[in-house]
């Protein structure tokens, strides 16, 4: 009997589970859940044998210890920030490490003790980061193997509502964390190369800066995510003249979101004095001209420009942004915390709505002189709001990886992220079974400056 | 003799040390200047007698130590995070201490201490923060006095230059650290009450939303300063319904800035890959999108919408922003650092330049059921390049507090801020001699909502 840890019973958790319970006759597997709230871990398991609940808290060293060292592996499903202390045991007690969260600084610095022990510690092995990384390194592998040049890269991915459930003016529900939807795109510009040339996008513009894609009959739209730079290291791709990575929204989500960004509702920096008692509408005042006379709405449509007929107007109205009913309820909020509250109002998943995930990259590359393009996308849909996409695109490669790592399929040991054939092409290959599939196909070359015209 | 201790030899050390040396024969004073730069300590002392210049490392702890023990008195104009070192020898070896920097949390924690040794620590004694303080509470402590229950305060204080030396489009030019001024206004949202609605300003809108002020026969605006609200408890008006604090420009001037901050340019989080080589053209590109063809005048323009008539355009083309020939020259530099070195070029005050310092107070309250508004205004040029209407602002208020408190004038122990009448009254008197006289006069009462109208 193997023991697989699976540390926080969050929203990715039922695909990931369900694939080790699947699993744990043929491959003889007992897994444990553990999360801080024994409720949810139970729901996460629910009557299956080879599985057991227990509550458990990350910060409770002694408890920590005892159920990583029962373990053969572990996942750890928390939030980044609490992964360190957990890795730090896995090295002690020489365990494997399965994470969907990007690499931490600490995280970085265990790797050479992570490697002295003959240990896997796989990070950012989820959607995004995970799944973009080996789609990516598959298709870039396969045509630098054909002796080609690459010059362009650049990838997209988003968590939507699905077009059956997709029924607000925004196009948008909340379908993961919303916090993190609040707070996108802060903590710095976006920074990414096209055609050789730097850009960099400071928050306050990146709502207005979208590409446009159009992906079977659906449109979209993309802003560009914070670092595109660094991934051209990471995916060894150091001399390439376009590297862009963004966040999909369905068009015009990102025209009227920037409405939000312009007044400032989506700082998290300050705590509102009294937001207690204040009304959605005194909340929108807050960041309007004093005036003894004009009404908000008025006041905001003359700041931000915004004619009354535009679709713009509806989207705010749609969230009952101008209430003065509606209550925040929240004492010393910031004004991050407020707007997804007002937000989570309207965005909340509805009971049989679905969602969706869409991934789409680029490549373009010289070989033999002549320039060729690959466009490759990738369209998931959920069943429900347990059996989401996101779910399912986040917790299957986890636990794919989980068992290959368990079954010395994947060996390589240090701190590490899927992108080596070793890692990939395995995880790729089984999560097709599971419908995540990429439609590839080869387009004219586009890049940005097919004509070479300087400027 | 007494020994006056004055450490830093900046921009504002003319009229401090040259108030010491006058008052040196009847006072009995003696007077050493520590920098880090011998040269500039000596430039600053001149052939006076009683006066000593030394070259003075603040980190070296046994220098300091030796020379705060000959001191009397220690007034540190050093940047403000350099202070906390030198306050804790202070209280060490018993020495009062004086500077012009904000109270740091650090120093705040010292008060117990400096109270149980009876020394004054007075910070916040220059312009602003410094005359600000000691203007503004005259007043308020004189028509409270008389029974007027405060409804609005408002303070205003702008760095400039002169009239008549302003000759660029801009009407402004570097009169003290350039690069606070690329900075200004970062840091978080600024934060106001007006008719006691709380506001708040995101820094990318600060530009935006200036209010204007006249002032003889000059026009002014003004953009928010950071936290106006943490004003009601140091002024002693928790029950202000407004309360307002910003920084002075000539009109236009925020309009054009804006365009800087819309870009990017003035974002000091980060570092641009080959910068040194860069033109200032290619730096501006930097912060719009890519085009094979399309100019970068033309991008900026339709991305900023500004028309080509408009002249916040001439001031653009004013600083070279677009030239293909000047190079930024510095390796790794952030887009501020960038745009300070740009700005520099065009706005460093040329030898004969005279600079101006601009203060503006307005008071509202209300007495036996009828409200009243007094204005108070202040307007000091400089006299050249050393002696600039700044070193004047910042240095005499310094060195008179300075006297006073080793003539036990000045004797309420503490960390404090001078808001107190012991120590504001004799000052701004003092002041007056040296031509730095507010103009009171009463006004019909404005405030922000006369007729009470709600909205």
């Amino acid at each position: 009997m193997r023991n697989i840890l699976v540390i926080g019973a969050g929203k990715s958790c039922s695909y990931l589970t369900e694939y080790l319970q699947k699993k744990a006759t043929t491959e003889n597997l007992h897994i444990t859940v553990a999360d801080i709230s024994l409720e949810n871990a139970q729901k996460s398991i629910g009557n299956h044998l080879s599985s057991k609940a227990i509550e458990f808290d990350v910060f409770n060293e002694e408890q920590r210890i005892k159920e990583i060292q029962k373990a053969d592996i572990v996942v750890s499903m928390l939030p980044a920030r609490f992964h360190i202390e957990v890795a730090k045991n896995c090295i002690e007690f020489k365990k494997h490490l399965v994470t969907a969260s990007y690499i931490s600084e600490e995280m970085k610095e265990l790797d050479a003790l992570v490697k002295e022990r003959g240990l896997v510690f796989m990070n950012e092995i989820g959607l995004d980061p995970g799944i973009d990384h080996m789609s990516a390194m598959d298709v870039i592998h396969r045509i630098s193997d054909q002796g080609a040049k690459i010059l362009l890269f650049e990838s997209f991915t988003g968590g939507l509502v699905a077009p059956e459930s997709d029924n607000n003016l925004w196009n948008y529900k909340f379908t993961w964390n919303p916090r993190n939807v609040v707070l996108a795109g802060q903590g710095g510009a976006a920074m990414f190369i096209q055609e050789g040339t730097y850009k960099y996008i400071p928050y306050h513009k990146l709502f207005r800066r979208t590409e446009f894609l159009s992906l079977g009959d659906q449109k979209f739209e993309a802003y560009a995510n914070r670092d595109s730079l660094k991934y051209r290291s990471i995916y060894g791709l150091e001399n390439i003249s376009t590297m862009y990575r963004g966040t999909i929204r369905k068009v015009g989500f990102s025209r009227a979101w920037n409405i939000f960004v312009q007044l400032g509702m989506t700082d998290d920096s300050y705590t509102i004095e009294g937001s207690e008692h204040m009304s959605y509408r005194d909340f929108v005042n807050l960041f309007l001209a004093y005036s003894p006379s004009d009404s908000v709405e008025l006041k905001l449509r003359s700041y931000l420009k915004i004619d009354q007929d535009d679709v713009m107007w509806d989207k705010l109205v749609e969230l009952d942004l101008f209430s003065s009913t509606k209550k925040v309820g929240m004492a010393n909020a910031t004004p991050a915390q407020i707007l997804q509250k007002i937000l989570s109002d309207s965005w909340t998943l509805q009971e049989n709505d679905k969602d969706m995930i869409v991934m789409h990259h680029k490549f373009g590359y010289e070989i033999n002189g002549e320039k060729h393009q690959i466009e490759s996308s990738l369209m998931v849909k959920g069943e429900n709001q347990t059996f989401t996409a996101m779910a399912k695109t986040v917790g299957l490669p986890v636990a794919i990886a989980t068992l290959k790592i368990l079954n010395k399929e994947i060996t390589t040991p240090g701190v590490q992220i899927p992108i080596t054939k070793e890692v990939y092409a395995p995880i790729l290959k089984e999560l097709e079974e599971y419908g995540i599939v990429f439609n590839e196909k080869k387009v004219p070359y586009l890049g940005y400056n097919p004509d070479n015209v300087n400027g």
